[in-house]
């Protein structure tokens, strides 16, 4: 890709990464990261979750078309919520799941973006890689606290409440988890990057 | 990395390759892909797996130091495989885990590596990529089917047994599925990477 083209992608992304900011729409504890890789001129961020816990409901496991969330949290979770949220399933497959934290960041060329998978891998986003999309280099950088926890079928839970609260607890634990590595991914980039960006 | 350090590696991989085939160490299911790709001049296979049913016993969650592993399956799993594996466990978190099929691949170049990853991404393995390690461009294709349920905890189980039931027949489905993406990317590799490889 040449430079004017990502200069121009960049400055969209950042465009719409502002506008999601005065939204809220972007997860607090990441802003400070996204902050810093965007500030890098060989870099922007197109998309980023700093980890939830979702409760969602599909025809069969595994299907992503006809998916409904039916709870979606990015932190502390409790019986409760769970509990509430299940109130509007009505037929198919219930999963509780964890996401791990996930950024993915556009780079300006294939070293930068080596650097950025290294720094993702070194800060235990073990699940970091990178591939060419339409002429642009994309790195996803995805860490590892993740569930996937059938609990129910038909709006019928199938485990028990006790079940659920230890659920709850890992997530809770999972998050937390999520959140520490963001901020030292945060660091480690500083490291990698004060010389690699301008 | 220059084309006689890439041979030298593919000759050493495909010699752990064969004895780890005498030695029947390869999933069944696995094979005829490996072989395909092997057979690339630009590309060698590192490690695989065809999917698979774990449980395991882990001090906390996310642990993996000191994970035990209690069951291991590549094929069809029932309740009464998981109680017998259950029988072996003593402290810890105890996870039903369903792992997603994985193949790891060494590409000549990153135009090749791309290519691959493109292969994957359009076969169902939608959490492929790429990285750089070592000189050396590793291409991780990984699929989606996974679950990750804590069942137990210090040799108690915390689930019902009709729960498991439940587990395993999604687990086997998963399983299915997983050996199906494995023969869809073998046939789209075949198209991909006619022209491609020598």
């Amino acid at each position: 890709m040449d430079s004017k083209t990502f200069l121009r992608l960049k400055e969209k992304a950042e465009k719409a990464l502002e506008d999601a900011l005065k939204e809220d729409k972007v997860d607090e504890d990441i802003k400070d990261l996204l902050s810093f890789i965007n500030a890098c001129e060989d870099l922007f961020t197109t998309s980023s979750c700093s980890g939830r816990v979702v409760i969602i409901e599909v025809p069969f496991p595994g299907a992503k078309p006809g998916a409904r969330f039916l709870g979606k949290w990015h932190g502390k979770v409790d019986k409760e919520k769970v509990l509430r949220a299940l109130r509007s399933s009505r037929e198919g497959f219930l999963f509780f799941m964890v996401h791990p934290p996930i950024i993915h960041v556009v780079a300006r060329d294939p070293e930068i973006a080596e650097k950025m998978v290294k720094a993702g891998l070194s800060s235990g986003f073990k699940n970091s890689g990178m591939r060419a999309f339409k002429g642009k280099i994309l790195v996803e950088l995805r860490s590892t606290e993740r569930l996937d926890v059938p609990i129910g079928k038909d709006g019928e839970l199938m485990v028990s409440e006790d079940y659920l609260e230890l659920l709850c607890e890992i997530a809770n634990l999972m998050i937390e988890k999520g959140k520490r590595k963001i901020d030292i991914l945060r660091k480690n980039m500083e490291r990698f990057y004060r010389n690699a960006c301008k």
